[in-house]
């Protein structure tokens, strides 16, 4: 029996639905580019889940969904308010800044979540040419830390962004799990969204996220932008045949749905442990907790997951669509003994 | 039976063994972005491939592996001495510019290939700050006209280079179809180059490149380079397993071989026919020629493939690993057909 | 007396009108970047000289109005079409590239210039997403060889941009010698023109250029542009005390008007000699010239000038607004020497 | 008599030293973009003053000394550590992400400045390839809020610096007025600094800053760089003439220490009124303060200056080297009365 851990969903396997899609799309010659059968019937899938209007372009990961998103959306003069825990502004390697020359305006948030007043704070400075101009607000649906907006935050942002003319972002690698836990179809979670990033890596792809544009204003060009921009599949086929199972029969909802689950039920076996904190509210796949150093030295020889900040010894336990029942109840118990 | 054409080496299907590699990594966990042991494997196959020294770095695809390249062997104000017909000048939207910064030298070469005498005519200027400085002469091998540079050309480039101190790279999107032309080896092939795509995607992978740095100056830095330019790849591992099944026992060579061999069976069918005039010499997987429009249009009904340059009705048929001595038969008959 | 060589214009003197107005502007203390009152007397300047709806931006040299044009004028895939010899393809190492991001299709004019049938050869692959797309046309009125385009030109060119949709961008460096060849005015001669550089530095200023937006949709967000592109003089009225002079009582023309006529008239007294060729029509202040490289060799021993093309022995001798027709008369006698 | 208000130094005039220099040099042809005699002379008289390695690039205004400064400075992947209030971080409308492609990591300074502890925060997840890398410390000197770094402050960070690989760059846009207040010379300030931006028109120049590197390995090739940053002044001997006459018997110190003396002189005679209160230590030449809203409004009808920071009401006066000892009085007597 293989070993699976807790330091990523990306860590997980590919769902052998979407293996399966991968292999009876093998067969035949098909143009290359998304100039194919199976993208097009994939990009009416998107038009179901996301509205009539929306346009969806495969790209092959998560970075490159909410760097392409920025250059479609941002003037060369415009910046990006978000959290400072933001994938873009943490885990990118200086991609908004290198690739698409985009500044971010970042704020503390809370539990990696904005709100109407912190993104008040960058909207300054407004016709004052020295200063970059907010552009775009760009939040992460659930966001890193695994917290949810609930649609009444979400609607504050976007009455605040449409106010000031701001573009709304969402960075949704893992917006399936946000769309499970708040049992929200995707149109209502995106209701007032003008592009997104639409995960599948984390969700039990191979490899592929989709940029999602539901202002038809930004898909001007964007055809071009992802091909400059290193991310137009050559065999597209398959990239869309992983998103076909994935959109197929809500899979994305019940994988995500199942991954919250082990989460809760993880947090549920370990939260009262003695020595242990949740330090972030669980509410989709992730389990933040502070734990003592020795502890956590003692699990990670036995399982992998991440230190997330190393000062205060607090760890991230992340599920995916393929943790079982039984992983998450042999981690609680090598918890448990690790504190004892 | 599902249809093949010739439109395009990455309009076929996906290795069998290629697959089977990706379902059989597909067990448990592993960690990301190439903190795995199929990816430290394969990186030793590219090792046993290249040279001790070679190290490989997997991209999702061809564009990236050229631009990447360039954005590790170019100062700011270097620039790179190619064909005017080269990918990454004609088929890239001007990638190289937007997201490396870098100017392209072009010269007019001969079915697609540079000669030091060409490559001569761009080292000028040197130490002048009103004119960008040659840094990089990139070839492709084999180009994208089909043709191959033999060993001896090679070896006077990279003399020339040397001698101006300009970084060689190749585009070896089709390298495999260039070695089992010139019945070489990868490291006789690649003797004297410093950095180099190396193809998967139009071989018989489902997505996957490599840019492999011989020259290990060029190296530093680059792990940084490929997240920066939206390329790593989270679940790797199967990146990885593509190519441990493409360079075991020599995948690669024997799909090339393939499609050369079904290239030059077309060549043989087809190049006596009346009114056909094939254009550049049938070195790889590739036919070019000139065909009346009529007869163009006659077999566009039936078989997908490029016209190259509408002006001369030159199309390009390419044969591809999948391509059967059947495929090439009935499109050769379809040829003779249409011209009569 | 001090030397004055045919190197270049921009190796004259600032003329005095100009530099008494600098010690004019010189009192008291003004806002800065641009929120003078004299900057805004010289934006009336510029829409008495290009019309009402001209608005111009001061910046610091040409390369700098060039890119900046560009930038304003280029989407992310657009490209540039320029003549081979275009100052912004070899004169600015590499910043449209490096710093616009922006690719130029290059075509080999006829004495420096474009015409219809050249660029309809680079209006091609619309709507290939692998394909950089046509977004300009840029022409510089005078050429960098000293030929100028006629009005019936002009039209023809602004034509097939309109029919196109792709903005006429001219580098204007020395628009005002082309003003003073054509007898035109500045908004007959940019009637069609959709942005432009207009030259002060060649003609008799210390430092300055002007971006001039005719298109009003150009010049949306320009004053961040020329900000984050590092030409936003905090001291303006410097520059705007200058372009002041110039623009006052046709300075502007009447130096041009002279440095064309220094030239017709060293055209004039060398055209004839034996071992000389012109070789390209003398139009404005420059005079082309293949001459036997010794005498190159002796000639510039006395006077600086530069040899353009080596490999040909072409010399480029330029006017400037303070040569004088003794000058030009020393200079005549010398090559009549240099070729005895 | 003109009006002279608080501003900003870069509302001041030229000083007529410079301003008899640029009419000194104005006699004759000169080769431009530096290949003359004058820029050579003020080559050397950088060499004097910030030793014999120093090589000094002339460029049109601080905004690029800096951007220059970075480009020269960082690789793609490193980042740049400086304070949230750094001009290069609020006033340069994302320069430095938009042009060289560069994240900045920002620490909430006290009173503008950086230390080695607030320094350190940013010093992280160095080899972790999803990371900028911290390659660059920026530090100004004095900083945008008038305060100075002491010389055993400069030395602890530099020390870290160097244990860390990091560059040392310089914001000197007001090192002269920094050097007057430590009676430092430049070479003591400069000690362990790579790179700086030295200020000129801040300090009485018409416009004119260079770039000093101090690192001979951070000069190759920054001629290009300068070029291609559209910073390459073709009537260069006119930036080189103000920069002769700035840095001849000490020009420079003396009217930094002049416009130091009056914000002393300012803050001593304000310092005491009820109601204001001094918010920084007076260090240069900036005083800031915080002064009831009607005051400031009554002031602003009389005299220019700019509120720092609208929610505190917190004021910046701004002497420079033109500022007399009857400006700061009458202005004194007004904030006097305005408080009154």
């Amino acid at each position: 029996m293989s070993k699976r851990g807790f330091a990523s969903d990306n860590a997980a396997t590919i769902h052998p639905d979407v293996l399966e899609a991968i292999a009876e799309a093998n067969t035949g010659h098909a143009f290359g580019y998304g100039h194919d059968a199976l993208t097009q019937r994939v990009e009416g899938l998107f038009k179901e889940l996301f509205g009539r209007d929306a346009r969806a372009f495969l790209v092959f990961n998560g970075s490159a969904a909410n760097v392409l998103s920025l250059r479609a959306a941002c003037r060369p003069w415009e910046a990006v308010i978000c959290a400072e825990t933001a994938h873009m502004n943490v885990d990118e390697c200086g991609a908004p800044e290198a690739i698409a020359g985009v500044k971010l305006l970042t704020v503390e948030g809370v539990d990696g979540k904005l709100t109407p007043e912190l993104i008040g704070r960058r909207i300054e400075r407004i016709g004052d040419e020295h200063a970059v101009q907010p552009g775009v607000v760009s939040l992460a649906q659930c966001t890193e830390l695994g917290t949810v907006y609930k649609l009444a935050e979400l609607d504050a942002i976007a009455g605040q962004a449409r106010t000031h003319g701001l573009v709304v972002h969402v960075d949704g690698a893992r917006l399936a799990n946000a769309a499970a836990a708040l049992e929200a179809s995707l149109t209502e979670l995106t209701a007032e969204v003008d592009i997104l990033s639409f995960g599948g890596t984390k969700n039990g792809l191979l490899a592929g996220e989709a940029v999602v544009i539901l202002n038809p204003s930004l898909a001007e060009g964007f055809e071009y932008l992802r091909k400059q921009s290193l991310q137009l599949a050559s065999k597209m086929r398959f990239l869309a045949a992983q998103f076909e199972a994935l959109l197929t029969d809500e899979l994305w909802l019940h994988t995500a749905r199942h991954a919250n689950l082990m989460a809760a039920r993880l947090a549920e076996l370990v939260g009262e442990l003695p020595g242990l904190t949740i330090t972030r509210p669980v509410e989709t796949n992730a389990v933040f907790a502070t734990v003592p150093r020795e502890a956590i030295e003692v699990l990670r020889r036995q399982f992998d997951f991440y230190v997330w900040d190393e000062a205060r010894d607090e760890v991230r336990w992340m599920c995916s669509w393929d943790t079982t029942e039984e992983d998450v109840e042999r981690f609680a118990t090598a918890v448990g003994h690790a504190l004892s």
